[in-house]
């Protein structure tokens, strides 16, 4: 997620007992060492490739580094065997008569093979070029341990000498990047046979990409926004509670949006957390509300009914945006109605009327079974069933539409499906029908894929489910994921919403609830079986050993 | 001074006591810190000016700068007011609806309106580009207070923004450069008042030069290649005592080289500091000699005579190389007798029998001298009688002449006339014919000019060297110069040694010697009154001052 419309006039209406709490659920981040596996080169393809690059080891094995010497121009590129989030540091020596000038060098850290192919010159995108994940620097003495202070998201690091001086060259040793995440390596989850490599591999990058956002919140993307949305929130927190099970970071994340609340009550799109905690300005409908689904799954998957209690307040008024674009007379979401960006995907002719009437009774039957579980009265039983009864007009010839133009989307058909408001053979026709119209418009985003996915689930179609899953996170497998990508165009490897796929995230939060699906509602139609326990750092050296093994 | 011809093959013969003795002598390096004074900005004139550009005041006063903000593409130039060698900080700040993106910054430091103004790209050199002055900084948070690890040599820091985000720019605040010299800003000298402010100011730069230099050794140049070359220090030593007077700093220098003298006698022609004490492989055989006349020139001044009784067989051995040049029959020095490179000056045709024949004639009496001080036979009398003898072979119809094309040199002069072994009238005269012979090959270095006027002065032609002296450094103070120059030529500006004047030093040590001549043998000439004393801090403040009033 990038910049969204903003919304500035809406002042916060800060809750710092909220804060303090969120602040005492500040994780340690834990912190472990991952050194380069393989000198590796990219060269173009005329074979299937996603990128259209064969990589190729190097006749240099890695363990030659600190004998192998660059000068003016060497270029190269390491091969960490699998994605991580962390700090690079390396010793830099000088070889020759003697280190008469600086060394200057180019560092590239490359979550794609393009990142470490293309340069990173001229690059148009409207969002910041500051995101491009390359840096200068000057080395005045060797021997040296040069420790980068920032954080970088990477599998590949590529390796320019811009320049030494005609009496030195220079030798790489003890590269090593400090990797971090709130998720040990000694974290244990269960392992699940799928008995299919293919679906093994997808769950596996899915948990790499959550784990990889897992920091001080749950980060977007670790290279781009590194920061908190409610809706990546939202899938990372379903994903987490399949997965690694750390319900501490969830509850951080919740309480650091319900303490930025503003005045109307709704809430940001995301937060920062850097200098302080603070809102952005960013808002989007849609997000607030989902908010409350976000406590009740949490709520749920937790059993912390205090923590319910707590945000009531604040999940009551995070849909009051949304129920304001209700028609009074019909009970239709009219998006017009509301001010406010609905986001639902990047398609930017995406109608979004069907789709958000649709989320909104999602989530207002989630406020009432909150309230079920907090022993209090269901609030919206009257408008839930008002609004179900509305939905009809988004049914036509056994199609859903939206919008004046009685759009046929995805989109439309995934919200629809999941509020619940058709009977279960209708929503399911409903859906078939329209998942194979030949006019019905795609997801752009695997966060509407997700939703896709979850409405498939929801009424019965797993193997549709399933092959979606296959093709599409499976699609990124194939093309060499470590982690799931911001967005995929199995057509068009430099497809990029931002203008330029140098600036895409392969990391990416929404990306990452296969596995969700895996090991939840699809574990006995894939055969999936609980094998046991395994530690975060096993499934690591594990992927590090088939990517190796993949390597020519 | 950069890369000169190797001499590999001639292993280093530690002392080690002396390099324990250098050690002790390692100076507490002093620090100040200078704020930006002027926002400025240079446009192309056409009115004279050397570097074809006229600098002016923003409407901003430098006060503003922390309520100005700048985007992407913002570029803007600060003018500290004087030259300055240290450590660059600021606090960086967001301002907007939130620091979204990294900000990425281009940092160029600036020691001529050049370095600030052409940009970075396409330098074509053949010394390391990485030299270059700018840095490219990435900062994720703001408010931060971004201190460069690197120490800069600069006037002038050129900032531009490369990217910020659509939805914050930056603010700078807080800037300074924490100065750094081995003398400090209370160290006083005497302030000697020259009635004239051209050579006032020449005197100043003089001073200022050789203190920015002055760092845990004499530097040739704080921005290339910031390290001690035997050539530089001589000079140096020379101005040090006519006005800062650090003897400890000129001792530490000396035994460094002697504390790295090879198995055959001679030293290196410049050392290294880090990553511990180590000879360049450059070999020098007129720097070689040299040292000779250091060790006397220190002993001279400073009166320690023990440092020259402990350094004595140094001394001997340093002369070696060059005295394998004589001829045996005519004692005559022949270039190509020996190897290693004689310098005297980078004109690359200069021919070098006759200068490096009074060069060493010079060396030997200096060290016949530093004999007479330490109560010691003079070992060379007979030498330097037969040299002087030969040395009538260099002079033809009342020019000096050198090589089998009887090569007509400013540099085969000023060595000869410093020799003395011609009689002072034969020398004065011969010295003005050949400065004033239309095919005399000049200098190109103010290393060579410093031999001229030397000879000059030697012969009693005060007012040609003053001519000099007004003319070569007085231009590069019209020119704008705080600091002298690795070179100057004033029909061109983008001279250079390198290929690219970018590469080229604006502070460098062997042009820091006018102040040696001012406040020595010209004193009476050009009426110099001591008036007093004067810290560096209160000339330091004098020309930042003065540089504003200077400004549009």
């Amino acid at each position: 997620m990038a910049e969204q419309n903003s919304d500035q006039k809406n002042p916060t209406a800060w809750n710092r007992s909220f804060e303090i709490l969120a602040n005492e659920l500040l994780p340690v981040l834990h912190h472990w060492s991952r050194v380069p596996q393989k000198i590796i080169s990219f060269t173009p393809t005329q074979s299937p490739s996603f990128f259209g690059l064969r990589p190729s080891s190097s006749s240099h094995a890695v363990s030659d580094l600190p004998s192998l010497t660059w000068g003016k121009d060497a270029d190269f590129i390491l091969d960490f065997g699998i994605h991580m989030v962390g700090y690079l540091k390396f010793r830099l020596s000088s070889v020759g008569a003697h280190m008469d000038a600086p060394c200057r060098l180019r560092l590239t850290f490359g979550e794609s093979p393009f990142d470490v192919t293309m340069g990173m010159e001229g690059v148009k995108t409207w969002i910041s070029t500051s995101w491009l994940p390359d840096e200068i620097v000057n080395i005045d003495e060797c021997p040296q341990v040069v420790a980068l202070p920032r954080r970088y998201s990477f599998r590949y690091l590529r390796v320019q000498v811009i320049d030494t001086s005609p009496k030195y060259k220079v030798s790489f040793s003890e590269i090593s990047c400090e990797c971090v995440s709130a998720i040990a390596q000694d974290h244990a989850l269960e392992m699940v046979d799928f008995g299919n490599q293919l679906l093994q591999d997808i769950d596996h990058v899915s948990i790499s990409t959550l784990r990889d956002c897992m920091q001080t919140v749950f980060e977007d993307g670790p290279r781009r926004d590194r920061r908190l949305w409610i809706g990546d929130l939202r899938l990372q927190a379903l994903a987490n509670y399949s997965t690694l099970r750390d319900f501490n970071l969830v509850k951080r994340c919740i309480f650091q949006f319900a303490a930025v609340v503003r005045e109307d009550g709704s809430l940001p799109a995301c937060i920062f957390e850097k200098p302080s905690l603070s809102p952005s300005t960013d808002y989007i409908v849609d997000y607030d509300a989902l908010f409350s689904a976000i406590v009740y799954d949490y709520v749920s998957a937790s059993g912390d009914v205090e923590a319910g209690h707590a945000l009531w307040p604040t999940v009551l008024q995070c849909v009051k945006r949304s129920l304001s674009s209700l028609n009074p007379k019909t009970h239709v979401f009219e998006t017009e109605r509301s001010q406010g960006f609905k986001f639902i995907d990047w398609a930017s002719d995406l109608d979004k009327n069907a789709a958000p009437h649709g989320l909104l009774v999602y989530c207002l039957k989630r406020i009432n079974s909150l309230a079920q579980i907090l022993g209090k009265e269901a609030p919206y039983f009257g408008v839930v069933d008002k609004m179900t009864a509305a939905a009809t007009v988004f049914l036509r010839d056994g199609v859903f539409i939206s919008g004046p133009e009685s759009q046929i989307s995805y989109g439309s058909a995934a919200w629809l499906v999941l509020s619940e408001v058709f009977a279960p053979a209708i929503a399911r026709g409903a859906l078939i029908k329209t998942l194979n119209h030949p006019l019905a418009m795609k997801p752009l985003t695997p966060y509407l894929w997700h939703h896709v996915c979850d409405a498939l689930v929801q009424v019965g179609c797993y193997d549709e489910c399933l092959d979606i899953i296959k093709s599409y996170w499976g699609g990124m497998v194939e093309a060499g994921a470590d982690t799931f990508w911001e967005c995929f165009d199995a057509e068009d490897a430099k497809a990029s919403p931002y203008g330029d796929v140098r600036n895409n995230s392969f990391c990416h939060a929404w990306s990452c609830t296969p596995t969700y699906f895996l090991r939840g509602k699809l574990l006995q139609s894939v055969n999936g079986k609980v094998t046991g326990k395994v530690t975060m750092g096993e499934l690591d050296n594990r992927w590090v050993e088939r990517s190796l093994a993949q390597l020519s």
